[in-house]
């Protein structure tokens, strides 16, 4: 076994081994640790490995896996039937401790009931969610989360899912005592549904937790929060609703550009300066939702991921073993446990 | 009595009657036909109606309420204490019939439970909705549905929003057989929670309306629905997400332009063809989200309105009034039920 390990369900998302093939190339090229355990069918990837020049590359060993769990499979389709999925395989080898974390562009729903079923949930949490890093006004990252693992949550499910972002925040976006929001429809006490009242309160009597009151939508991208917590329902609409509306300004803006021969010529000129900023707004960047909670490094790769977005997922997952993650929301939630004992 | 008489509550909003005059002067000018039931303080508001040149107007009237909802004050104490509010004033105009409908910027809580108590809901309607319309990628608009006046909603509830969105996009939006959806986390038919799945069925069983299955976060400006419905939880978030992200865009575009002298000159060469684009962008354009499902008229304006967005809040009015919206919903129901009596 190696430090920096990952497992690539190879056959997942959209493209495939399309997409998962050269992403691992380029995620060799930049990372001279890394080694990929690259799951899936041998008969389609290994024609793919010798295109890529990968077939006798040392830090690639390819696992075979005869099936492949497809994008609009059941979740209990993947748990009992699929005995042989990519996914699974992936999984297992995160298991046994052969790899260090998984990639997966694959069917998300699929994803958490076989992650929860093989690696188990940490000590202290009952649900695993969904977070991402979002860019935010202040040049920096607001942790949301759960992006749609978990449909509908209670008061303390919410509160695990604080615990876990704070960590998150504070390990791999180096932030000192992050700022934790809820997601409401106001900032006052009175606004909100039961269980975000009551996550609140829960919130606001933890020592552990930097809680600091309700959030509204308009402040998602202010860096007003570090950590942004709601149900998986709000989560992922909200993430949606974020790519379409980045799709409609990008087609506006495209459409201005287009005008006529004069507005082209000023949009060309204007490129240099508006490429960085505009970069920074890439959800390729951002792809890469992490699954926590478990006991094992679990990476959510779009299932529409190119090669690029790909390839920063794998970033990600490295990120999260070097700051071992799982390991240090363990030692958050005894923290809690010892301070609620007190 | 007016057929176009509007009752405004003058004192509500951020900036009270800074902008609620200046407004009714430039909807006074627009709309020849307008009458405006002007309801505060006549304290405070003979001297801006004075310097606006109003305090003669043949088409303004003013009214005198001597208390104002605060924009933090709890829907009951407006219920119970404020018993000569500026919005329940103007409410009551709108119950007696001297004004078609009333427009107020004030506290939204406060807005709903006056809205219900003073003016009922209609027969077969339990309970009100805000509404607003959106720009999409079609070049038309999609109607989402609550914005936040019910923050959890049942199956039936969710299928009655249907229905007065519905009849919105067709009487308003002047779409024939709106395409309705509803808002979730995916679009398979296992996606969602119990509600959102209930009202699914409730949907597809209902003639009397399009219904089209359920719809993503991203395709909230797709300009795929005519209609989507929500409850108020998700609807709020969603809305104030977009603001805020539409915020994060303008700030990127502007740092950007301001980069260098020539990325100026270039960004200000650029601004004919920007500018229509990004005035259909302008969140001014879409103030004025109706509160449907009542026996009367009423739009509710931003609180943080100016005085252009505020206009457009009295535009919005003008058209429901015109429209008969509360009657064609009533229309709408009757056949509904009708239906499931054959």
């Amino acid at each position: 076994m190696h430090d920096l390990s990952v497992a690539l369900d190879a056959m997942g998302g959209d493209y495939g081994p399309q997409v998962s093939v050269p992403a691992a190339k380029q995620a060799l090229n930049t990372f001279p640790e890394l080694h990929i355990l690259m799951v899936g069918d041998s008969a389609v990837l290994e024609p793919l490995l010798v295109q890529h020049q990968l077939q006798h590359h040392s830090r690639l060993r390819l696992i075979h896996a005869s099936e492949v769990v497809g994008m609009n499979d059941k979740p209990l389709v993947a748990l009992r039937s699929l005995k042989d999925s990519s996914m699974r395989v992936a999984l297992n080898l995160v298991k046994t401790g052969e790899a260090k974390a998984c990639v997966s562009a694959g069917n998300t729903g699929a994803l958490m009931a076989l992650s929860k079923t093989i690696l188990k949930v940490l000590p202290g949490i009952d649900r695993p969610a969904l977070i991402s890093a979002l860019p935010n006004l202040q040049g920096g990252h607001t942790y949301l989360l759960d992006l749609g693992a978990n449909i509908s949550c209670d008061a303390d499910t919410l509160f695990q899912f604080a615990l876990m972002g704070s960590v998150m925040a504070e390990e791999v976006e180096g932030r000192a005592f992050p700022k934790i929001h809820l997601l409401n429809v106001g900032e006052e006490e009175i606004k909100g549904n039961d269980q975000v009242k009551q996550a609140a309160q829960l919130l606001s009597q933890c020592q552990q937790v930097n809680y600091c009151g309700y959030i509204e939508g308009n402040d998602l991208f202010s860096g007003k929060a570090d950590v942004i917590v709601a149900d998986g329902f709000v989560g992922n609409v909200t993430l949606k609703t974020c790519e379409g509306l980045a799709k409609l300004f990008k087609q506006q803006m495209i459409s201005s550009i287009n005008h006529n021969w004069f507005s082209k010529l000023c949009g060309w000129l204007l490129k240099p300066a508006l490429k960085p900023q505009l970069a920074y707004m890439n959800p390729d960047l951002y792809n890469g939702a992490s699954l926590i909670g478990l006991r094992g490094i679990v990476i959510k790769s779009h299932g529409s991921a190119q090669q690029n977005a790909f390839f920063n997922a794998i970033g990600e997952a490295i990120k999260e073993i070097e700051r071992q993650v799982p390991a240090q929301i363990t030692d958050k939630l005894e923290a809690v446990l010892l301070e609620r004992d007190c």
